[in-house]
């Protein structure tokens, strides 16, 4: 149907996991996610892998969004190769051998009563 | 006037309708929205696709701007062939033939008393 | 010093100057704004240009932006030819003989007691 | 292991630190924050200048971010060759010899119990 489009590295330099959260669980748990559309007819089997201030990069995590199809993950979920640390700032690379297209997206619930959303288009490269 | 801007097709891969909704309707119900600029002196027929996690892509959606004309479409609004359900995630591609600019934005206010915004012009591809 | 960088036109689809306000003025007073840096040697003689749903595009409105300057302007600031109607979307076009570089930012106080904000940058077009 | 992605200057128009901020230091404090990822091998030695309405620009101020790793740098902690005044309007350039990604965040907290944030992926020229 529709050519893959994209681009086949994605990268987000500011991450960092909200802690703590208020309000029903997992509806209004804070959070980072990743938001990869394959629009193509091959499955997308993507690697991430997470830099950090301190240390040296920890990954790969691997993340597979079958032919025409999205999928949306929350970092706070990936436990393999380890977890995320909550409110650690990290970056965040993710790439493959098929074009995707990828969203950034956080939560933040650290008050009670209020939430915070942002976005970004992660920046495409090459 | 202006030649035609942008580009021919257009990704969102982060949709996810917010609900519940509180505060007056329309004004506070909380949407995901495409805000489209068609600067070209033909009208834009453009055909929307929605992909999802765990189903084949649905669509067309059919969306035509007029020459020299925005249109800023509410997800929530449509229905056919079939209407997004609320709280899924999905993504979504806006294609046509002539050039436009595309940008996303969410509205959610599944809090009461409290707005959350948020905004990413979509990823232009070809 | 530095060369001329940005592009000469930029687009943003998705305006709408949020409508009432709370808070104190001008600082908690609800808008849309457009940020522009120009970072040659020429002053850049911007001319924006904005779109509607239902009418024929109104400007040029006049800006210009001095070398190695920025300029922040509030939408609801500009009256001439005409001002901007409070709600009433649009979608807007900047475009000048230098290249600049452009954000638009959202605040929004139309609920008492709390601050939405969002931001994107311009879609670059040539 | 990545050959170094991204680009050599990023660009910020929209640069506004909040004034005051509600809530427990550090981590409530209103900010605008530059995250940076270089993914090369060898360091990104950066350079930032600071761009007014009403004056010529500042700078540089030098930043560094080792080899494979991110910095994430809140504009309200950058003193040398001065502080950029809170509240007052301004735009970044961050320049270097290797290739970088940028992010640019804001968290605003100038309302008690609630938090806006917003983000964007600065532009990219060269």
């Amino acid at each position: 149907m529709m050519d893959p489009i994209g681009a086949k590295t994605w990268v987000v330099p500011g991450g960092r996991i909200p802690f703590p959260s208020h309000g029903d669980e997992p509806e209004f748990t804070g959070f980072d996610q990743l938001c990869v559309l394959n629009t193509g007819d091959r499955p997308a089997e993507l690697e991430l892998t997470v830099y950090y201030e301190d240390q040296d990069p920890v990954g790969p995590y691997p993340l597979t969004v079958p032919p025409r199809r999205i999928r949306h993950v929350r970092l706070n979920d990936l436990v393999d190769p380890e977890a995320i640390r909550l409110t650690r700032p990290y970056g965040a690379v993710l790439t493959g051998a098929v074009p995707v297209v990828v969203q950034f997206q956080r939560q933040d619930t650290r008050l009670p009563g209020t939430i915070a959303l942002t976005d970004v288009i992660a920046h495409p490269a090459g």
